[in-house]
């Protein structure tokens, strides 16, 4: 005690308490405790609709540290019998369909029905090369101070497999939150769509009148995974061909197969602009959910989603764990080298590298 | 000796030679020699033009046993300096479009002019349900009888990687037996189109005027795939719409982009029965085979398409060798159950299947 200090509050330092276990070991007890604390209060709060919560669950969930991730299984799992009550929408569209200002008055519709809508976005490349679409919360200016509203920007990640993972964990997690309705946004120029649909129940297609790129939506499968096609800016001048675009766009559907959902997609003008059109895909998106609780086609395709990401999980470590060994990275190198001299073939080069890999097990 | 056998010839039994080592090893040792004569000769009957010899090393290739296919390896290995030298024609159209007629014309017109043939087919499913295509040699008659065309059933096998091994293996023994074109056939209505394309230098499709499956064809990437179109049965009073679909087929294929191969595809007309236009198919691919030998596409697309199949194999092997674990089949049914109940999450199902795996090895 110094004798400047001379408040009846101040205390006699006293001598220091001796160590009764190793500093480690008190550090690590802490951590735990603090961990174990954590994921608790994480939970609770994300079960009371706590947006921070929810926006540290999902950090944790994108993190690439091996502790967060254990601590992300922890709360998921103990998420998990509060998801699943939501309806996850996928959107799509090319650049310049207007998807952005889109979101927003949907979304804006939604929460002024008392919906809390959370948007979420994947796509690998333009998390790096372009900044992630919705990075930018600014294109959605009035939905992004909506308090019944979650938007989060793409997680980042190359692989497409790894980001599909983290967003389907943060659909769990949004819905715990209770969120009633997901969005899931992706760019419309890559396979992300074909990922994207294996985690939705309705495919929302954002299209132009006259773009004409019909063609590119046929070939990539996209026009055949949607439940609606929306065609966007439907007003003023563009109105006319906007009518004559739903009348092609409905001829093309009608060359599909019957889906198994056995809904009919439907295709529908709208003007995010003017905030027209908005209300009436709504309403066909309930018709959807509707129809298909009824059918029990929403269940069972969850459950059908559910079991093809376990594959794919699956298969994808398998790959990962077997490509990003030095031993096997260093030999496929050499044998990539022979095929290019041309000699060995491909399977014998696969075979040795097979036998490489067991043997390092 | 019997009393009976009382010519000059017989010999006396004499006493039976003492036994210099088990009789197990000598059957080892008599196997082993076998094997080693029959690779040997095998090879040089192969490099010798042997068609018998081809045909039994396919045989090899195609075998479940261990000890076949570790001969098919030797024999490959041994083939390979002298393989590659052939052109490889991937050929694929619907049912009904005339193919096995196409190909008997299409097949003499090459022995005519003294190129050998041989025809492999690629279709897993169509060997076990219906038959293998190609397997009704009937269907080309003239050609079957041809000494220097060989005509060879699909590989048996339920799974597209499996025969496309098979296949592959099978090309390089036949141009190790001296073919100079190697047409593979395959059946037009499945995801063999894109297995094939990645192992052929040429690809044609067959179709018919009219038959209005260009939709499914641009969807599967078929049209996309085609360095040719030729619209078969062009003859007789089909020959206005042939050349109105070949119009058409023209318009289409143009709003695909440039092929790296710097082919722009054609299309063609011809009638297999009438025996025409065949011979201008044949120009076509030869132009195709020079231009693209000059611009070095040809061997670096080879070299491409050994790496995916290396890549290819890899992966395959990974998941049969995961998924064929009794242990691992038992627990995935046990997580799919929880799956199904929502008990997990499919990424939290993965991960303990792969932690299983780890155990396991």
């Amino acid at each position: 005690m110094t004798k400047k200090n001379k408040s009846a509050l101040s205390e006699h330092t006293g001598i220091s308490s001796p160590e009764i276990t190793s500093s480690n070991a008190i550090e690590t007890l802490k951590a735990k405790r603090k961990a174990r604390i954590d994921t608790n209060t994480l939970v609770s709060s994300i079960l009371n609709k706590n947006i921070a919560a929810l926006s540290r669950a999902i950090t944790l969930v994108e993190s690439e540290n091996h502790k967060h991730l254990e601590q992300a299984n922890t709360i998921i799992k103990a998420c998990l019998p509060h998801a699943n009550k939501s309806i996850r929408i996928g959107i799509t569209g090319v650049p310049g369909v207007g998807k952005s200002t889109f979101i927003e008055a949907f979304g804006k519709h939604l929460t002024s029905q008392g919906k809390r809508i959370a948007i979420l976005a994947i796509d690998p490349t333009s998390s790096i090369t372009k900044g992630s679409i919705l990075g930018d919360k600014t294109r959605m200016e009035t939905l992004a101070k909506d308090e019944n509203a979650f938007i989060r920007p793409s997680a980042s990640g190359t692989s497409l497999g790894g980001v599909a993972r983290k967003t389907r964990e943060s659909i769990i997690l949004c819905e715990a939150a209770g969120f009633d309705v997901i969005l899931i946004e992706t760019l419309g120029v890559g396979q992300s769509e074909t990922t994207v649909h294996s985690m939705i129940d309705f495919f929302l297609l954002l299209k132009l009148a006259g773009a004409g790129d019909e063609l590119q939506g046929i070939k990539r499968g996209i026009i055949e995974m949607a439940d609606a096609i929306a065609i966007n800016k439907a007003d003023g001048e563009n109105l006319k061909q906007a009518k004559l675009a739903k009348v092609e766009f409905n001829r093309a559907l009608h060359l599909y197969p019957p889906k198994p959902s056995q809904w009919s997609p439907k295709v529908m003008l709208c003007s995010a602009l003017q905030n027209e059109g908005i209300k009436d895909i709504w309403k066909l998106i309930l018709e959807y959910k509707t129809k298909t609780t009824e059918n029990n086609y929403f269940e069972t395709n969850r459950t059908k989603q559910n079991k093809f990401w376990l594959i794919q999980t699956i298969e994808n470590e398998l790959k990962r764990s077997f490509f990003n060994k030095k031993e096997i990275k260093e030999a496929l190198e050499a044998q990539l080298k022979l095929i290019e001299t041309n000699k060995t073939t491909p399977f014998a080069a696969a075979d040795y590298l097979l036998s490489l890999n067991k043997s390092l097990q």
